[in-house]
């Protein structure tokens, strides 16, 4: 266990992604601005220490929106108060978090219940793309569990509590639902091996896949679902996460597979209009460990809207192209 | 480096994969008959020998075919002569190889030829699937670098010389066009180390990138055409190869990026009307290195064949639904 006290600490913590997942980040960046403010709390440290927090890395928006947060309270408050407020705020922003993520567990949980209920009875098919003929009748080979798949880790490790793209797996695990998961292996930080982790804690049944099998597992119906996380998304919906998530939308949308986004409100980047926006961190050679091969790192990628079902936030579930709903 | 000596040398080496590549696991086998015929050509020796091979790995095509070869040459020879042939029809299977590739490069080196010429001309661009508007008119980033996007290790290390994938990319590189090889890693196996090395060796530009980047640079505009290779090609074109492959396809299809499979004749397996009858392999969770961690490890998927462009062999190429062309 590793125990941060200094505000270097919080922002290399965040950097060499000791914390990752977008919530999580959020919140440590804000307890970073309360250890950061320790021993000066004036304009001039707070300014210091909310640029250095917000430069360790650019795309996941709920770094940038905890630290405006943060902002926004410190700086209209006399310079005595600051530090208090800080740890406060803190508190607050990581209570919310986990808020947030439990109702989104219960917001996404009747998808899960939904594929759950259509076991047993027939029910259409997708074309099935290696015949061209498509649209026959099959009934499901397993008779209860429903088979989420899920990329990188959105889970409780992630997030101050529960996760996001996995907490409709847990609110249906403790509903008595039965639910497997497909775990992405994640290339290159196998965050995936984060996921097996904290599923095997639980107790949810789940099976580890390299990346590079989802489509075949889908094709052969395999996967009844997708839920994934996010670290940005944009105001058309559009959806920045971890690299590799664009590919299993583009093979959920080829065989019918429903394909969801659950995030809290904080990970919906309003002032960012389209997934053209969103800036795309570019991470270290060695991640690969491939030695002195040239290598390109981009960390994450962008879903287009089109091909999101809908996004699970704390409000509920909404159209990718409806989010102005949710504009506060 | 292994030699290998006994029959059981070189169905191990297919087995655990220290001899890889359809091409070459096909010219392996036939040396593999030639070997287990040292004391003993009688039938049931033959019969063994071929039933060893065959029994190594199941998806690719081209073990089959030359192991069916090699039992069609010598069935019909008397006892005493059966080791020689077997010798120089393994021989012949090598040599053919060779050419084979040699001739899926020059007829390959077109394509990479015409998107080379396309540069510095304004072309149309497929839609932008972030905007939803597209078809906005673009000029290429790289005013002459081709870039060729391959998966797994289709080169000289799969193959006898040459490659199959990597053959027309090495073809344009030895005519002076400028080309870039993107290098999927290729999880779980990381052949995509195989393909920079040979490409290191014989100076071509590459950049090693996560299986889960290709559909990130397709949408970023830097991926011109995929080729990758196959272990089995049905009869109506759909292909199987390394697991990943469709992924890619799909990515290449939602971006116009051209896609096409390169492989000798050798890899169509016209007894298989489809992809669906493709036997998939599934090969053991050690390689993953996940400890124990419930795992799911196919080697390949299937690429419907919708999403191919084009077959390249060394009769040229063919649509991938118009192969009855090249049925022998």
């Amino acid at each position: 266990m590793r125990r941060l006290t200094t505000l270097e600490d919080a922002a290399q913590a965040i950097r060499v992604m000791q914390v990752r997942g977008a919530p999580l980040i959020g919140a440590t960046a804000a307890y970073g601005v309360a250890l950061g403010l320790a021993d000066d709390a004036g304009d001039a440290r707070l300014a210091y220490v909310i640029e250095t927090l917000a430069a360790t890395r650019p795309t996941a928006v709920n770094l940038h929106w905890a630290l405006a947060r943060m902002r926004r309270v410190l700086q209209e408050l006399a310079l005595a108060t600051r530090r208090d407020a800080a740890w406060n705020e803190a508190r607050a922003i990581a209570t919310e978090d986990k808020a947030a993520n439990a109702a989104i567990g219960q917001h996404g949980l009747p998808l899960i219940a939904a594929s759950h209920a259509a076991f047993g009875k027939e029910k259409g098919n997708p074309p099935n793309p290696l015949s061209g003929k498509g649209g026959d009748k099959v009934r499901q080979a397993s008779p209860a569990t429903v088979n989420v798949m899920t990329h990188c880790n959105a889970g409780r490790l992630a997030t101050v509590e529960h996760g996001t793209a996995l907490a409709p797996v847990y609110a249906a695990h403790a509903a008595g639902l039965p639910v497997h998961v497909w775990v992405s292996e994640t290339r290159p930080r196998n965050q995936g091996l984060l996921t097996a982790w904290e599923l095997a804690e639980a107790g949810v049944a789940h099976t580890l896949i390299a990346d590079n099998a989802a489509g075949l597992l889908m094709m052969q119906g395999k996967v009844d679902l997708v839920i994934v996380g996010a670290d940005r998304i944009a105001a058309n919906g559009d959806t920045a996460n971890k690299v590799g998530t664009y590919l299993k939308a583009l093979a959920a949308r080829a065989h019918g597979v429903p394909f969801y986004v659950a995030a809290p409100l904080s990970t919906i980047d309003f002032a960012c209009p389209s997934g053209a926006q969103i800036p795309i961190e570019q991470r270290a050679a060695e991640e690969l460990g491939a030695g002195d091969v040239p290598v390109a790192n981009p960390a994450f990628d962008v879903t287009p809207a089109a091909l999101i079902g809908g996004i699970i936030s704390e409000r509920g579930i909404a159209a990718a192209d409806a989010l102005a709903q949710w504009r506060p």
